[in-house]
């Protein structure tokens, strides 16, 4: 039991992300999984992709109307012999002869000698002839193979979350398994004995535990494979047994509760042995943190009020499990803040819950939706930004302007 | 066979998107599954959701420290008794004498009696007293019970789309299972001879088959649950076979190829007589499109362009299943196009391909990244966004101001 402890120093909010992603490093050499094209959305490409063909695969006509040569319609209107029809998909290896037309559809191969297509709607078809009403020169209508990527080059680069164009460009490359890196994996242990599963019914004391699920939702949202959520009591053996299965299977472990200053600090009571460094980050809500590794594998250890585990999440780990997980930036905004804020602790940087006011499609201004206060996890239901106020700003006017980001 | 027929009127995008929307307007009443709370991260809330208790459920402690009435610690230091401790958890039914203190843990159940708590630094602990250094007024950290929301209050919104915020909100008020819609169930049909599955070898004339793999990684990345992705040779039995059975099991089918003034179109074939309209949307790539009701299930038939049918569904179909999904709108932006546009189509909108240019976390410029071809699909893989050229514009000087949105 450690009831006052000597302060350990207090560190910033960025120093304490950036060890945190020094410990998380490690994790973006992970094991590749092979996917099916199909299956490879969100999926984070491991290898650069080239394409095995050139894109289009053949010469092939950009409308449907007739293969010509150009020297043949140079002067319309002029009346073709009709040699045939080429259908998508047809092999189309029968030489166009010389001042005869050959009708094609779009995608369809070009008839080798022909050089452009005459659109349909510059035509009168007749019996066995058509007539051509407007000449076109060379290559018109007509595309060429590789013209839209030659084989060998590259066509999506390692690392890439794949979207749905980068999953057309490697399905119409002919690619049908790709290397993909298999997500960070984390365990999420929520500590206390006060915390009850929602659904069952509360005594004196107990409340609802929602840190296990909402981290694990967060850490879903972003990009990692969530495969415990676990609760422990403030009990040592059973935190320690949680601790180590979860760091057999994990790559990542995220605890809430017990690590501020209290008496019952299941958290800081094992981890601290373990070589678990816990001290203070100069933000609030989220200020009591640890970290700790435990058999290879990183512990992030969050405080348990719910608002201030969301918020640690969201300043200490969201930002590097995207880069992680290949995820762009989260949306970040310069806005005039509606309302004052009164007070903001000095040395502690504050992260207040806010609301994006629109105008159209941007967001304009944004305003406060709930108090300061680390327990209100109703009230952030209704927040869909992180105001982020200063370590040295300890109240704001009306419309200045500050930093916001999405959460 | 249709080769020359007499053109139906041209429909702008705008107008083309409204009829459809129309179509999916019965969408919006889908059934209602139940799920865990812990699984219902990005579904549709399909009920408001109103706390069943108080939030904080009881008066509780915002800080580690000690339990006392203001009136006793009004003229500090003052040495107090003490009578026990509270952990988070303890029902904490044992009322606190007058001039006494209890330790208290953060979160845990004032004692009935007390008014307030001084946090842990501003006191030193003696054997069985404790010495209080700093005065406190009555309510300063202590959690009144409803503080964050009252029992009957609204918590989340129907048809919110739920993100680890609210899930937090909901698990934090004990509710286990949430109301959820099943989401928009598609079927995807790409028609045309030509297509061959990735992985297979091509013969001359055949190319491989993107479309359905892509559209079905957009309808999932919008909230679509995709049931099956199929192929269609140019074989109206075939096709009407494939169809029917999408009908029986799906919300929404889409097709792709088989819509334009080819021979060999064998959408058009099976879907004209069925009541489909089919005609041209004044937009490009995607100008053939068609509409159909089979079986009361909505199909969208669009062109068999891989460009093509993407930017279909990105202009026609993706905003619509987007609000059906309770998603947010796709993001916009107004920017500056570096290079210029040389030729854009009199009377028709037409939408390239291009990539932002950030500046930090701002865009700030669009760029081109491939030509207007409707068969370019490698190079799509470049573009983050489609820049949208108004029907009347055709030619556009570099710097020029243009609306873009992500793809």
């Amino acid at each position: 039991m450690i009831s006052r402890p000597a302060s350990p120093p207090v560190r910033s909010a960025d120093d304490y992300r950036d060890t945190i992603e020094q410990l998380l490093r490690p994790l973006a050499a992970r094991p590749v999984d092979t996917v099916p094209v199909a299956e490879a959305l969100g999926r984070q490409l491991a290898a650069d992709m080239h394409a095995p063909i050139d894109l289009p695969v053949f010469r092939n006509s950009a409308m449907d109307g007739y293969a010509v040569r150009a020297q043949d319609v140079a002067a319309p209107p002029v009346d073709l012999p009709l040699t045939g029809v080429v259908a998508a998909g047809d092999p189309g290896l029968q030489p166009l002869a010389l001042g005869t037309a050959r009708k094609v559809m779009t995608g369809a191969p070009l008839p080798p000698g022909a050089d452009c297509v005459v659109p349909v709607e510059d035509t009168t078809a007749g019996a066995d002839t058509v007539r051509i009403e407007r000449g076109r020169s060379a290559g018109e209508f007509v595309r060429e193979p590789g013209s839209d990527v030659r084989a060998g080059a590259e066509l999506v680069t390692a690392g890439t979350t794949l979207a749905p164009r980068h999953i057309a460009a490697c399905a119409a490359a002919g690619l049908a398994q790709l290397p993909v890196f298999a997500p960070v994996r984390a365990v999420v242990i929520s500590t206390g004995d006060e915390l009850v599963a929602p659904g069952s019914p509360l005594r004196p004391g107990q409340i609802y535990n929602s840190n296990g699920i909402a981290l694990a939702a967060a850490l879903t949202a972003n990009g990692v494979e969530v495969i415990a959520v676990q609760h422990s009591g403030d009990d040592a053996a059973q935190f320690r047994h949680l601790l180590r299965t979860a760091a057999s299977a994990a790559d990542l472990v995220i605890t809430t509760g017990g690590v501020s200053k209290g008496d019952f600090e299941v958290v800081r009571e094992v981890l601290i042995p373990l070589g678990g460094e816990f001290g203070s980050v100069a933000m609030q809500p989220g200020g009591p943190q640890g970290l700790t590794v435990v058999d290879g594998v990183p512990v992030l250890s969050f405080p348990g009020n719910p608002v201030s585990a969301v918020v640690s999440f969201e300043v200490l780990a969201r930002p590097i499990l995207r880069r992680l997980a290949g995820l762009g930036p989260v949306p970040e905004y310069e806005l005039p803040l509606l309302g004052a804020v009164r007070r903001s602790p000095e040395g502690r940087r504050q992260f207040l819950r806010g609301k994006l006011v629109w105008k159209g499609s941007q967001p304009r201004a944004v305003e406060l939706v709930s108090g300061p206060g680390s327990h209100l996890v109703a009230s952030m239901a209704a927040a869909d930004v992180l105001i982020d106020i200063p370590a040295a700003v300890t109240e704001l006017a009306a419309g200045t302007s500050v930093r916001v980001w999405t959460i």
